[in-house]
């Protein structure tokens, strides 16, 4: 049964989505997510050129606090499943309701929308936890003027890098706006699609291996499921190039034109992920296009065996026939020589036939 | 004859339509539907800010008369079948005659036209019934100033949930004019949609389940089916997302700027739903593969038993035909252990070919 | 011979065509079509709100002198094979050469073009005649001020309705204007586009019935010919949405803006029309697949047999093989049950033979 | 060894190409065609309303001196590999370095570049050759303001009919200018390709009739053949509507205004070549499915002939072997007429499986 | 285990890239190729109309005299693991640090990118190297005022006509700009594409004429490594075809108007290569239709020749059954001419079902 769960990792079941949200207003924030009944865990980063602190406010009215101009603020709350903590983030930071309605909709589709105060998007963190699964965790950002707002669902995240760069003042990140931080985590998030390319990749070199060298029927479900998984990631990270795209071409006052320039390079990657999300699905075709040949190509062999033996043997058992009747009158059977006439001739049937099939290049 | 009914529901049969509608003029009014000679029964919602009331207006003139500025009406009418009726109603609200004429064809695709002084939509609510089927229903929707005309087929409808924001004043749906009203139900439509995605989705891991433990012929009509029920779907869906899109970028007086804010959000809905239903036409055709994939391992499994089981006895046979001969001469059948030694020999033979077709990892 | 003859029909032959064409001087009038050497029959119906009149004018100097103002002129000429003729009546309406080329170019391509006093348009009227088959007949229309010049091969056509609206002043078509009555031919043109769905989708069923029954290479035969016989039906039908579109975006004065409206009526149907053929496209490609299915069960079925029939009685057989050996020192031959134990042991390979291939399903 | 000459007939040799100008400057004039060492020979036909001579200058320096204003001149070299002189010829209109090594390069695509005076089209002449071959024959078309300039690889063209035009002054061709001379070789060179439609559909005839007839492995290779070449002819045409219908929108002075029109028809012809390719790829797609199912089919015949066989005999021989069993107590071998019944069993066991069979609709 | 190191280099590892840049600040120059730990090598190349040399400068501050305004400098830079060196000549020409980081990765996807003073472009130079062995080896080149400069990984190239046409003053290299320069060495890359596609086109040839000759599995898995081939290769000159399409529509200053004639050439190529590129993945996947044709084909012989033996000589082996029969009473027995008679059934029956299965077209 292990297969049937795969399958519901595959396609996240629909019916609590729909059950969930079934007849609510648009606007109503229902999480849709599996973890439950956990509470949100806020952590603030704040820094500009020469200072910098990080701290986990106490209530809902320290974070806004925190919020002050001249410094860069990295809002990260984790654990959306407390709908009416988020709607009490949301409403301190002006946010729309339709805006938090995708924060906590884990089933959102990859996408930024454009407010006049802020930026809002939706993405798949994905990335290969460590019973090398791979995970597609929902993050929201919000760009505000001197802060990012960061949703996540779990405590897991693809942020590491950019943490420490901030904390080591490593590149440009410490002279930058909000913006650029904004920029920062959209990278981090595209760059770890790498890392899926990889695991996708190494599920492929490990299958292709086993098509050629056992192609059970077991080999044949992995592809399908691979398939499946190639599909799934690609719904996530498609959408990513144009939504990109739009956000390079975008006039909106809180991107500025040297942020565009680094946009640019997550646009190079995306495009890249997506070129390479089409050969692995290429690939996986190929695959089961591989498996069918060598299936087939088995089934000869083992129609090759059969003929061969049943073409050399059938004949040499109707001789054998011939001379087990009980005629009376069957001269050859009183010849002196005849049974080893008989072997003779079969004999030769049976190099005979060996020949013709090796002339076949059956054998 | 199961079968041939499904096939009729998934392509509805369309000489009826071809002739009822053969040599009438455009604008001809004819009801294209299932459900013949049924009387149209109204029900009008008003509602404001602090109003609410609800009533079956007595005939045509009543209809009109609510149709009162401050308040927002609902004017719901259900059955189509009564053309002349339909028409009056069209009249009195100033339709177009093309208008009309789409209202009563259940074929139209979904379309969103824009008139001078109202906008016209034709789409299908998709709902799974009592009985489990996917019932496709045609419904028309007309924005006026301040009311919104629902034609609908049948009774049932996706719609309870607006009616009740309506009634128990849940969310913003009291304070807005006629044109939330009608991405209300809009949304709702669309919203249902992943309702019939579910549906797809068990099918598809039904028959993925069966694929997998038994692939007989009944298998691969079902995923047949599936497919072509995917093809209808699709059909009244796919239209959706590029309607509503234009919606989003007309400047129609009717349509206020911050209804466009959430109609939005539908098109982000639709486009999800056409990306599924992409995923599940995928999956469709994954799942005939590995169902043919798996025909195609049984055969090799039924050929193999056949040449393991041929290719051991028939060799055995010949050997037990040679010494059924009746020759006079032939001292093996002389020598006092002959048979056993025969016995020996065959049980070699079979001991040797047992473990050839191990080795080949046929058995 | 009866196939070579159904693919005629679906290929054109080419050779006529560019054997006629060869080397001859672009505009040069040659018809294309089957029926050569007819007379052309010309009707010319007149109307307006108030007049009604038909008649056959018995030359072509009378053709023109209809052409009154005040009156809309419907001129239609049956029978293109009279090149001179046809030149003749292009010539009194001022049509270009490169026009009537097209005019009697029956392998020409849908198409509209709009020259400075006149609107071209090229199309394919099907239809399904009196014996069931699928009848694609070439038509050229010619919209003028005050008439409408309709050029067709044969009697045949799908205007039967335009006639009766004109005749029985039904709808507004005696209101209006020729372009409204242009439109109300290409409507009617498009319309019937349904009826070839029909014809196509009754095919469909058919073929699905016996896939499912009795997949004969007959039936394979018969969907590759219904996969071409939708290949040339899309063919005529494709390129008319994007015609008709052109045309309501065209600013040409023929084209009143009330027209219009009626216009993008037609496209819906054309889009319609379109949609419903890459269904059939697609289905009948998932017939092929499931007559491969098919194929492959009984494929299947067969082998199954056999392997059972071998795996039981080619085993039997050498036991029995066993016993007809001649040995001289051969102890249970001499047994007094011996013969009644052999029986026994094979009974019981029997039995355990049958509940082996049970276990595995196959019988 | 007939078939690798096929395959480098469809795939021209690349290797030459590339080591022939390998490391040479761009607008190197290098001829990449297969007639090497052959002395061009010029050919000027000039015309006007009134006059019309034809003659070949001896030298370069005559062809220029025709290059008169009032007279259109046809300027017809053929032989493109006298690289010096193209190039003087070349020189002497005042062609780009880069246009000249385009007309010698047998390999360049379809391509038609706008130049200040001049306009360079590059074509593909298809045409069946005397022996029944397809030839594709390289071609360029300088169009100058008074003259066209022709370069042709080898002797034979598609422009007899135009030749004959202009001689025996038919149609406008005479009273035009050279934009019209250009127009007329275009639309010779496009006319031309419904010969190779036609040369494809009979080709496709010949292998579907094979297909149904004697699926042999032949056929199938015939098949791919066909596919290649289909995808080489579609790649020398394809480019043709798009160049064509730049040209429509250009405003290059040297294309007036009512050629314009006649171009329409060009590119009119060129699109429904492209569609028919596009018909062909896909019928000869269906000739390999069909080609497969057919195979299949016989593979089915094959089984059951053996299935019924051996499912009658075997068990058959069986009976018979037990009755040549030597035991001593066999009662049934002294049974008056054992032998009778053992018939009798054997036949009703025959005619049961006849009927089994006919049953299963096997025979 | 030949087979697993192509797959490696079809793919290039992952891992190596993700590891290599994971958490590092974007624009942090890091080399990803494989040539770990060399020196990398400069050598200049200055030129114009009347002077010419070529020197290895010692360090970097000696590149930088060089760029002196009347001469064009061709810099190449060989070797790209150096990368404090890289980041050193990148500063001196004022390269931007994300410029920096695409030089040496490695795995960067073909782009140009304009920026204010300079125009930046990676490549993938593809050439066959000594061993047979398609190598994609990255390159970049950076278009300045006076110079350009190229930073390759290996000290192969594909510049060497360039190089000697700037030598040997062919063509018109050395009068014109850097600009030209860049064109050159652009033109000199795609130039070599066609090599690739010689390269490609060889080894479709050989499977080809492997596939009609001896369909073994390997020869499928050869079919697939060659798509895999033609994807990895298509991956990297795909984007050219737009890059210079880009390029040719900019109105960046550096490129002059008349270059861009020449770079219409290039995308020409470009353009060709594509289709090239398209066509043979059409024929590499004919190739595994007929891979699957003939192996189909060969199962067919493999069923015909058993079924024709079983045939054949299972019921003769029956009729030889039934006289090996020890009944008392079996009067044929006893005839004298039994044995003939039986040995003359039994040749009727034989030459019978030679007939057969002659009239069925199997022998």
């Amino acid at each position: 049964m292990r297969r049937r769960k795969t399958i519901k990792k595959i396609i996240p079941k629909m019916p609590s989505r729909y059950q969930k949200k079934k007849g609510k207003a648009p606007g109503t924030i229902t999480y849709m997510g599996r973890r439950e009944n956990l509470e949100s865990v806020v952590n603030v980063l704040e820094y500009n050129e020469d200072e910098f602190n990080l701290h986990a406010p106490a209530n809902i009215d320290e974070i806004v606090a925190h919020k002050a101009p001249p410094l860069v603020s990295w809002i990260d709350i984790v654990g959306l499943s407390d709908e009416v903590f988020i709607e009490k983030v949301g409403n301190r930071f002006g946010l729309n309701s339709l805006v938090m309605e995708d924060i906590v909709n884990t089933h959102q589709r990859p996408k930024i929308d454009e407010y006049e105060p802020h930026i809002f998007g939706v993405f798949k963190m994905l990335y290969i936890n460590e019973s090398g699964e791979l995970i597609g965790e929902h993050v929201a950002l919000v760009l505000l003027e001197n802060a990012v707002l960061v949703f996540q669902e779990l405590e897991d995240d693809v942020f590491k890098g950019v943490r420490d760069r901030v904390r080591r003042k490593v590149g440009r990140i410490r002279s930058r706006g909000s913006d650029y931080l904004f920029f920062a985590l959209l990278d981090a998030i595209v760059d770890n699609y790498f890392a899926v390319l990889e695991y996708l990749n190494d599920k492929i070199e490990v299958l292709e291996e086993s098509v050629y060298a056992d192609p059970s029927p077991d080999v044949a479900q992995k592809i399908q499921e691979l398939k499946k998984e190639v599909l799934r990631v690609r719904r996530w990270i498609y959408p990513v190039k144009e939504l990109v795209s739009r956000l390079i071409d975008t006039d909106h006052p809180l991107i500025a034109k040297q942020t565009k320039i680094f946009l640019r390079d997550v646009l190079d990657h995306a495009v890249e992920v997506n070129e390479s999300l089409q050969i692995y699905r290429e690939m996986s075709m190929s695959l089961m296009e591989m498996y069918m040949s060598n299936m087939s190509n088995k089934m000869n062999e083992v129609m090759k065996v059969l003929t061969i033996m049943a073409s050399i043997f059938i004949p040499l058992t109707f001789i054998a026939g011939i001379y087990g009747m009980n005629f009376d009158h069957m001269p050859e059977l009183h010849w002196e020589y005849g049974y080893y006439v008989v072997w003779g001739v079969m004999l030769l049937l049976f190099v005979g036939m060996l020949v013709y099939f090796k002339r076949k290049g059956w054998i």
